[in-house]
């Protein structure tokens, strides 16, 4: 098998064989095909695509191309929730406790977090000791115990899609929906889980800008899903402004707390009930109606805090943060930015928004920066509220005095106010099955 | 200047600045960017190809990246000429004596044989001790003193496409328009000739299959060109058969002689006499008939042939070959192949007789293979001639008789016979100027 023959055949638009596929991942991910008709070769599916067949095999090679984690034990119940990226999502957070409360079994690794989007890892590092990385015997002991645990990616989880996404990254390939779809599936697979909820973004924070491409990219992913062998849904939600009022780790942590405490804003709360509504059929076999008051009842019971708290104290973590939340680290700095005129706020640039937290210390420019947990910022104002000239829009948290210009002028620009009341986009565009 | 950007807008479709195209050859050729970004690039390229411009800026890039010669000394009377390359191409032979013989200056730098053509510099070797290599001054004072010098690729000559071909040969992005036309055109501009004329080939053993597309190429090529202030024209000649009947180093040589001395095969005559009658035209500012009428006074006179003499004489060669053909040493081997059955050569995949051709010795596989100069083949039958079984239709000459049996069966399976007369492909189907 040539690799040569395997670019000109997808350059002609030619459906690739499983055989061809399988060379490329595995060669791929030995090093023994070069970069650089990998990239011809992914720049060639940018342009023809590929079939579901085709994604489906590749999704599965990259999945076993290293570990896989083999959680049968735990039969059907296991569930994975996967977000593609968002300003403000901290749904993990939330629903990883209400599913394990009701019965789920949620077995996670979660990713840290690069650019303008936080990682729920980071996030969780606001609890003094909580251990992000545990041994395969205690990762599964606290799954058993507790019906949950979540830790940082760890172990050789699909290698090849490590590899092949780096390279992607640098020859402008991300791009592509059967790639993305590969990307994101192979390590789901890999994960272990039976069951697999997806929430796709949609807007200025999210990876895909229009509903459309998002609801191209679930489709891809369901049936791929689907295809593996997977019991697999997908929401299709807005990431045109960020979700929630917080934005950085301790307080994302706290807002969280807020919802699982029948609080917090309204556009949190209703997506993290959608998307724990979907864990819960799939994994406990609800139908929607009997899912979704199950998932109301562990809210209002206070089941699905008490089951956040045991979860926290059982991977090392600061558990009295929970029921004291004073006792989180606060940032020195706070600052208040004022609206600079009446009217709407028209529009919110999501992606702008979170760089702001960036630069007050709530996430990483390059892999190897540290966090501020404390940093971040609080939204009083979203898009569609009406604001005064002088009104507090939002407030910033620092512990880099400095950096509060910056981040000051960065949320400034990413909002566009005007007399008109914007109309404001569908926050659960679809779900997909 | 990032590479990534430039991917993303070859990608969109959008046309490159003259910087950025630049950017990208000089930093290239520098090592600076890596080959997995530059062959993403080229799959970019290929599937939203370059506007004029672009090619012209890139062509200019990439003659500039390395040496250039400079033959500005002969004024407007240098002349090129480039073939894209087929089997028994044996033009150069005859064609660049008649253009010396009346006053041109050909200084000329040609390639050796790879795959399934041959090279020119294969065939003048076939003259003992004809030196392909020389060092600048001799091989001006041979032009000056000759009117004619023809040696091997030397000194370095647009060094980025040598980097980018060896590239895209190895990511399937040979096939692009635009880039084949500034991979030529750089080699062209870079060897100085103020004149250049065009041989591109189409049909089963020329790079573009169909005459069109052979035209959308040499269109592209005239025109940049013209852009980069050359005077230049192509011809569109078939290679759905081979030119002429010999194929092979020495036995091309031989049929050239015959040429050049009023004789040889019709298809070859018509073809060397058009060719020439361009560069005469370009170089010596002839209108069309004076300047064919002048070429074939050339041939009938013997003038052209006595500076074949004369050329070949001074860059070290065995000129008496030229007086006495039977000094060139012959194959020990030779085989007649005989048709199988009655009825019209329909069709000779012309691709297939030069592999066959390789096989006997004639040419080469890999770059470091050795070369047989009398091992070949000459055609008794070409296409659309009738043939009763039994008849002689090729005769291979090697001096490996075991290679005998693969090349007889390749011919065989090269060629399709048939009751009905086939129509014959236009020698010449179009001039481009």
């Amino acid at each position: 098998m040539r690799m040569y023959d395997i670019i000109t055949a997808k350059k002609r638009g030619e459906e690739l064989s499983d055989e061809q596929i399988e060379f490329v991942i595995d060669a791929y991910t030995k090093g023994e095909i070069p970069d650089y008709q990998i990239s011809a070769l992914m720049m060639a599916i940018y342009f023809k695509g590929m079939t579901d067949k085709e994604t489906a095999t590749m999704t599965m090679a990259m999945a076993k191309s290293g570990d896989t984690i083999d959680l049968s034990e735990f039969g059907t119940l296991t569930v994975d929730k996967h977000s593609t990226g968002g300003v403000g999502d901290k749904t993990t957070l939330v629903i990883a406790p209400i599913a394990a409360s009701l019965g789920c079994k949620v077995a996670k690794m979660s990713g840290r977090g690069l650019g303008h989007t936080g990682g729920t890892v980071d996030k969780l590092e606001s609890f003094t000791g909580y251990k992000t990385s545990m041994d395969a015997e205690e990762f599964f002991e606290c799954v058993r115990r507790c019906g949950m645990a979540v830790i940082g990616q760890s172990g050789n989880l699909a290698p090849a899609d490590k590899k092949l996404y780096a390279l992607r990254d640098v020859t402008a390939t991300v791009d592509s929906i059967p790639l993305i779809t590969a990307s994101v599936m192979s390590k789901k697979l890999a994960a272990g889980s039976h069951s697999i909820v997806l929430d796709v973004k949609y807007g200025s924070g999210g990876f895909m800008k229009t509903p459309e491409d998002a609801e191209r990219l679930a489709c891809g992913m369901v049936e791929i899903g689907k295809r593996c062998g997977r019991s697999i849904s997908a929401l299709i939600t807005c990431m045109d402004i960020p979700l929630g009022l917080a934005i950085g780790n301790s307080l994302e942590v706290k807002e969280a707390l807020a919802v699982l405490s029948g609080g917090g804003p309204e556009d949190l709360k209703t997506v993290c009930i959608a998307l724990a509504t979907e864990m819960v059929m799939h994994s406990l076999g609800m139908g929607a109606a009997e899912a979704e008051a199950a998932v109301r009842e562990a809210i209002s019971s206070g089941k699905a805090l008490s089951k956040f708290k045991e979860w926290i104290g059982a991977q090392g973590g600061s558990a009295d943060y929970v029921s004291d939340t004073s006792l989180f680290p606060e940032a020195k700095f706070t600052h208040e930015v004022k609206s600079p005129k009446d009217g709407y706020v028209y529009s919110m640039n999501a992606e702008e928004i979170g760089i702001a937290s960036v630069m007050l210390g709530a996430g990483r420019v390059t892999k190897d920066d540290s966090i501020d947990h404390s940093a971040g910022i609080i939204l009083a104002k979203k898009t569609g509220d009406y604001t005064r000239c002088g009104d507090t829009i939002a407030v910033l948290y620092t512990n880099n005095e400095k950096k509060l210009a910056d981040a000051e002028a960065a949320i400034l620009a990413a909002i566009r106010f005007s007399d008109k009341r914007p109309e404001l986009p569908a926050l659960i565009y679809k779900t997909v099955r």
